[in-house]
């Protein structure tokens, strides 16, 4: 408990301390801030107000949070997060033996505490590559089967290596920001040449999305029992995705112009820290790996439970699925391990999905494609509308949380609405 | 022809004026220059010392070159470039009209050449986002033979759309920085499960690169017609390729582990305007395509004449491939309408790879892999040895070129040497 007042069910519980990055009217300049239930913390003007000079170990480094995002906090590695984190739980603690840093300091209270409701929130880091795994067997298999049947759904590489693939890091959007209908080129079934018109299967791609903090050099693999330490936190993820673009343009070498359109993120970063106790067993995997992804830790899978919201532009709200982050076959720490085993080079601030989560029972996909059997059969929602894939004007929502009552760790939301195509050129 | 000593046949003629960032020994921070012969100018000592003064396009937006890269040169656009290298030839021109700012002023010809022999080059842009095209048609098909056999080795969307993939940007580096051999996971041929082992078929992919200068806002695409003017320059680029682990992993999302451990670009960006004159028609589409992808330009492929060298540990040099950038099927014109026509934003310093360039004749291929049908056919090196795929000492150079002479517009090369594998952990 705080001396904050922090509402049941608020997913910025103590127990949480994500970090984002925000601005106000007031001060337009980007900086760093922490969530606790309805407010904000602003990082930056706790620091320089003195707020830290009582933590030996965050003290000497708190010009990490004059910047602009959270790389440089980032990059001081996660004994500095522990350390921040924990410091800031005690100092917000109802029982604080600290109530001179902020409880009973009116200046700083009044410099550096803020409403939730009146801050901006922007891009958490600046993203320098964004690699999106392919990690959720269920959303693999299901829409394995829609492209090529359910003989070749898993390719042969599936359960001996985490696939991915090169995402766009430039599209990578905050929650809120509204997302444009793509023109794209499409092959509509029986036509015998592609036409460019707006996209006729926008859907979403319900992800868990992971920063870095540690890098590794060029040339120098990262130990999957190692990988831990060069996790930052965790996000929310839609990567809306042209789904008629996609199975036109995507043999030989995969998604290109159907994901680089928009990937909205969440905009608190909830550290790797306040996950730890949601860890469980994946997806079970058969195969015999390879060492290289042989990790010790079994319980080694993040457990959110993760909602998505359909408001359409009637302001209907349908909850259209309802799954945990628990349905992916791979760990993030093998996944890190994959990605870097021919020396790729990772740097604080990359951004890793997880792959669309998807249960295997109705309701629980991570997508449309996969609710509607490939827009076959159509989705009822709340009011009487239905859909086969997105219409201009539809709201997507992502929720995603861990725990209960007074001590949620929860990401808030991940939301963005639909626009109409632009007329092109 | 320059009053500064150029010797006949070198790529930094006064017809090139290509930019890079150096450094040297008695000023290690990173900096703007351009090479001129056997010569180097320092830009930023250039307009520190009052250089540009006589510029009056230039004069007051001299403190992009203030920065450790050429992003923001590039960010000031095209006209901004033409007017910068245009005022840098007439000062260095034989008859320059202009000879009190640099011929005549020994104390700014002190400051501000070098000999290029004495500096250290470095990535020239930050980059943001990498994506590697696939625009080299004979390329594209020798390789599809090989992986799919001669009726499915292009890809019914071939013709229609030019194919990409997202690269990793942060494993771009400059020429000479050595490549480690990686390891990877391989299925070898005739085994069941695959094995981590060094990468066993390691190769080249010539190709030329392309930096991005303007950006386009998310969701607003770049008309064909436009996009030369989002072209900031060129260079040379060696995509090393891990065959064996890209021949298992790449179904269905793509080259992923198999690229992401090194790309290795020449350290000059060679600006648009150098190489207008080596424009001509590229490789023929008989295919009609969709309005967003016709250009209006016809001679819209550069014409670069490209060479790959492969240097054995012993020292003995082969040149195994000549060939030309006009094989292509697609403009950069094309690539860039085509990567945005769902909305994606390029910014300055974002990197595109034309794809590998093939002839159709043996002797004109972009990568072993090609020349020894797959590692069939031993290349036969000078010197007696043999290669399949690269050996561990080998550095491999690619040289590139337009025009004779006294004024032909080069790169220069990209080199890469080969390194044995670490032992892993």
């Amino acid at each position: 408990m705080s001396w904050l007042p922090i509402p049941t069910g608020s997913h910025f519980s103590i127990a949480n301390i994500p970090f984002g990055i925000i601005s106000t009217a007031a001060n337009p300049t980007p900086r760093p801030a922490i969530a606790i239930g309805d407010h904000i913390l602003d990082v930056r003007a706790f620091a320089d107000g003195g707020g830290f000079s009582a933590s030996p170990e965050v003290k000497d480094s708190v010009n990490c949070f004059a910047s602009p995002n959270l790389n440089a906090f980032a990059a001081l590695g996660r004994p500095f997060h522990r350390a921040t984190r924990s410091f800031l739980q005690s100092v917000l603690a109802a029982d604080t033996k600290l109530p001179e840093v902020l409880k009973d300091n009116k200046t700083l209270r009044d410099a550096a505490i803020l409403r939730r409701a009146e801050v901006k929130n922007h891009l958490p880091l600046a993203i320098g590559d964004y690699t999106d795994f392919y990690a959720g067997k269920n959303h693999a298999y299901n829409v394995g089967v829609l492209f090529r049947g359910p003989d070749n759904a898993l390719q042969p590489n599936y359960t001996h290596l985490p696939v991915a693939y090169h995402g766009r890091a430039s599209s990578v959007v905050a929650s809120g920001t509204p997302i444009r209908r793509p023109w794209g080129q499409i092959l509509r079934p029986g036509d015998k040449k592609p036409s460019l018109a707006p996209c006729e299967k926008l859907d979403l791609e319900l992800e868990m999305g992971m920063f870095i903090c540690r890098e590794n050099s060029l040339g120098a693999p990262v130990s999957v029992n190692d990988a831990e330490e060069h996790i930052f936190g965790y996000v929310l993820m839609n990567d809306w995705s042209a789904r008629d673009v996609q199975a036109w343009e995507y043999v030989p070498l995969g998604p290109f112009t159907a994901k680089n359109m928009g990937t909205s993120i969440s905009v608190w970063v909830v550290l790797a820290d306040a996950l730890e106790e949601s860890k469980g067993p994946g997806i079970p995997n058969d195969t015999e790996l390879l060492p290289y992804l042989r990790q010790d830790a079994k319980n080694n899978v993040l457990g959110i439970d993760l909602e998505v919201d359909v408001i359409t532009a009637a302001g209907q709200k349908t909850t259209i699925s309802r799954t945990n982050s628990k349905n992916l076959l791979w760990s993030w720490s093998q996944m890190i391990a994959h990605h870097t085993i021919t020396g790729c080079n990772l740097r604080p601030g990359d951004l890793l999905g997880s792959g669309t989560i998807s249960g295997t029972e109705s309701g629980t996909e991570g997508s449309i494609l996969e609710q509607t059997k490939g827009g076959k059969i159509p989705l009822k929602l709340e009011g009487g509308e239905e859909r086969k894939f997105f219409l201009d004007g539809d709201t997507v929502v992502i929720r995603g949380s861990f725990g209960s009552g007074d001590s949620i760790v929860g990401f808030g939301e991940v939301s963005g609405t639909i626009q109409a195509p632009l007329p092109l050129f």
